[in-house]
């Protein structure tokens, strides 16, 4: 999260709530969303205020930064955060220093691509590079990380092909080139990214915690199209990655597939974080769908929320009031019990993560 | 649509509620079809005849033609038509006669393979024939046209692919001998089209007009696995084609994906048109899933309907009814405010269209 | 069926409800899932016993398993199976044994792959091979089969492909090479499955039975990227096929794209079967889905079921369910009159099947 305090602007809160990067977007289309409606009014409601995006704003720009931030957080009731830090930007708090300003536990998740392009420049050929990801991957866990994330939906496709070993010769020798330089090593393409990940996932299974995939939405930088977690299937059918827990993050447009790969796969999981607060009550269908196919077992709660205490109070409401109704349609049509659709609920919202990423409070 | 007076058909009514080439689709399903079976009981009520085939066919067969056809069409409160013009066939009304027909102003929408087809004669190679379609993109704008349709998911995969030049060179020789033979030079295959679609869209974007693109289901002339709007990325990303409006028409049941095309690209636009009359109470939950992530300042109505006044009624008389049950929804969830959900219903219904087409009363 | 009189554990019965082959599933998820709760509350209200897994385990366990099995298969009103044989594993009834042990007249489906494979021996190139399955297949028909049934998408990609003869030669030496060595030869690759799909196509055009061909989702075995009936396209518009019934199974979720296929070409027939039973609600929205597009003479019921009763029970009760539900909704729209939904239901449950697969009582 960024460090507060620090006033917040219509466009910021805006930006928040849509993956696009052109601010044409925030500018003139974000408030036509059901999302951002739907976030006006979450907040306006928790702030008791008129519901308009200038009454929140003028109401959390006259509070005091820090007990505004922190009545927003308690309210989401978060036990303890994990964080993907490979996404900070400047003015983000560390990790430590988010714990102390929010009070909730942190735990880190390691963004994988940020974490290897900064190992390229040490590395003579890709083995060494995998070694030293390895070595590095290795330690951070020792260091108290519980997950590995990858995002190579935003470098490459997520339809996986096996290694080509000259291809990632050719490729590596010219990214080596551009560290070299000084340039960013900016990771992209199926040569690089799927042997990579092929590497990171045996590391995760040996280290035995969690690869987390982005899969489906995000922003443009994606073809969407190359995002269907199905392509992810060596990962679930070869034995070099048995007993490897893979978490698909995110998914829609293709949480259907993914619960479908929950539901035959002993160690996929998925979320559907961003999809709740951004898209209004498709969040709510989205998770009605997925709780087709998917065991409730194996769905996790995730708020995909940064930068502002105002997203992951939203996320976390809405996440809270989707999963409600979506056990709540089961329980009326004489599907679950009353008592197992709260079971369910206490498995989406705490007990799967627990399990899934071997957390101790 | 079809010069009155004529006599209806039930095969011919049947026949304009289906994508269907072949005639048993009409003659054996069509009536068990929820669009066909909603269409007939909407035009019974507005009829105040009995709901059935029979009875709606004989009253408009002894009504008066031009009355009935007014009746039909002043009912959908439509303000202007964008009439694609390249679909007419023989018996069809020009559009200065449909305009004093119906007493509705008419607008051109030119279909891109349709004009382009009519300049391959004339035209050496590619180049040449590129500068032909843009000069005659050009007259048509001048001459009041707003906006360049492209059926390309009828003639090729929308899957863009980068232009071959010389796999460019080879199909325009064989389609320029065809037209030299007098036999209707057919554009098909990503050669020809996608290069076309590129020039058209640059054509576009300097004459500050919408690209309509076909996406997702139509006749069985396409297959339906290519017409994602997805693969038309390039139009979205490629800095060349900054600033072009791109109408997504149609989209089921790629929606979803179209809806998260216009939240992230700030010049995508979207309409379900024939989902809405084809597809029963499936139309509306389109239209739902579609106002997920499509922005209401981004979707555009649009009934899709030629040949009969009586699917312009339909049409129009459905979509008004998903669309306020798709807001009615987000208004009974806290999600919209009734003010924004009425201007949110004001935007899809004419303001969009007017702002994306440029229209003036 | 498996023979009764047996026991039946809670691992059996999860399985039952689960397309994983992994028995972690059965293990720790699947009584986590809305399918398998659904399942075991429809159980324990027709048993009148405690909603849970224990308490329907031991009633049936207690009960005379002749009278429990004919007890749950009469109140599913079948009126006639349609069994897949292919899929027998030892302990299963004969065709004849289980049309005595159930009362219920049974009909053959043949499945192909199964056939295929067990004829390769005997051939000495892919002509002999394909007349083979020609001859079985006609054999198998006049023997009183009633439909042929393709398990391709287990085996190769369901984006059909034109047959090439040079890798469709060099595929089936390898196979027959196993098949001499008394290996096992698993038909598998596009090159033999999509060349023995078209000849099947073919044969059962000839015959004027019905191809029944596994879309969308199954175990684990197929990859479900490449399970879309979108693939199956050129068995509906290659004229050499014209006239063969294609019945879609499953298709899940890949039914929106089903239902389509249904509504443009004349002899496509689509059902949900598997969804029905095992997603839960999402069952139902399938159904709700597919009859978009859909006419309510192209959608079949189906239950998927093997093994036990309490499968065939359940996917009943559950379909039925779901198909009051959707026709329900369509007449509180005033979509369908009470009477055309009373038809719409016979028609799904029994009058397409009847004319699909040529069925005399």
């Amino acid at each position: 999260m960024r460090r507060w305090p620090y006033r917040l602007s219509a466009l910021e809160l805006r930006a928040a709530f849509t993956e696009a990067l052109d601010p044409q977007l925030a500018a003139h289309h974000v408030v036509h969303t059901s999302g951002y409606q739907d976030a006006v009014h979450r907040l306006a409601r928790e702030l008791r205020c008129e519901p308009t995006e200038t009454a929140i704003l003028a109401y959390r720009n006259a509070a005091d930064a820090a007990g505004h931030a922190r009545r927003l957080l308690t309210s989401t009731a978060t036990g303890m955060m994990l964080v993907d830090t490979g996404f900070a930007a400047p003015g983000t708090f560390t990790l430590a220093e988010q714990e102390q300003a929010t009070g909730i536990t942190q735990r880190e998740i390691i963004r994988l691509e940020t974490l290897a392009e900064g190992l390229i420049k040490e590395a003579d050929d890709p083995r060494e590079w995998f070694s030293a990801v390895r070595n590095a991957l290795n330690a951070a866990i020792r260091g108290g990380a519980v997950g590995v994330k990858t995002i190579c939906a935003y470098r490459a496709t997520l339809k996986l092909q096996p290694v080509d070993t000259d291809a990632l010769g050719v490729a590596f020798s010219a990214i080596r080139l551009r560290a070299e330089r000084r340039e960013h090593p900016r990771l992209s393409g199926s040569a690089l990214c799927h042997a990579l990940l092929f590497e990171a996932a045996q590391a995760c299974r040996e280290l035995d915690v969690p690869l987390q995939v982005h899969c489906g939405f995000g922003d443009p930088d994606e073809d969407l199209a190359e995002t269907s977690p199905l392509g992810l299937r060596p990962l679930f059918i070869d034995p070099a990655y048995r007993g490897l827990r893979v978490a698909l993050l995110h998914c829609y447009p293709y949480h259907r597939e993914a619960a479908y790969l929950c539901s035959v796969f002993p160690d996929v999981y998925m979320d559907l974080s961003l999809t709740i607060p951004f898209a209004g009550l498709e969040g709510g269908r989205a998770m009605r769908e997925a709780l087709g196919l998917c065991p409730t077992s194996k769905l996790l709660y995730a708020s995909d929320a940064s930068r502002y205490p105002e997203v992951f109070f939203v996320a976390a409401a809405a996440h809270r009031e989707a999963l409600a109704d979506a056990l709540g349609e089961l329980v009326e049509h004489r599907i679950l019990d009353i008592g197992t659709a709260a079971n369910a609920g206490r498995q989406v919202l705490a007990e799967n993560a627990r399990r899934v990423y071997n957390l101790k409070d």
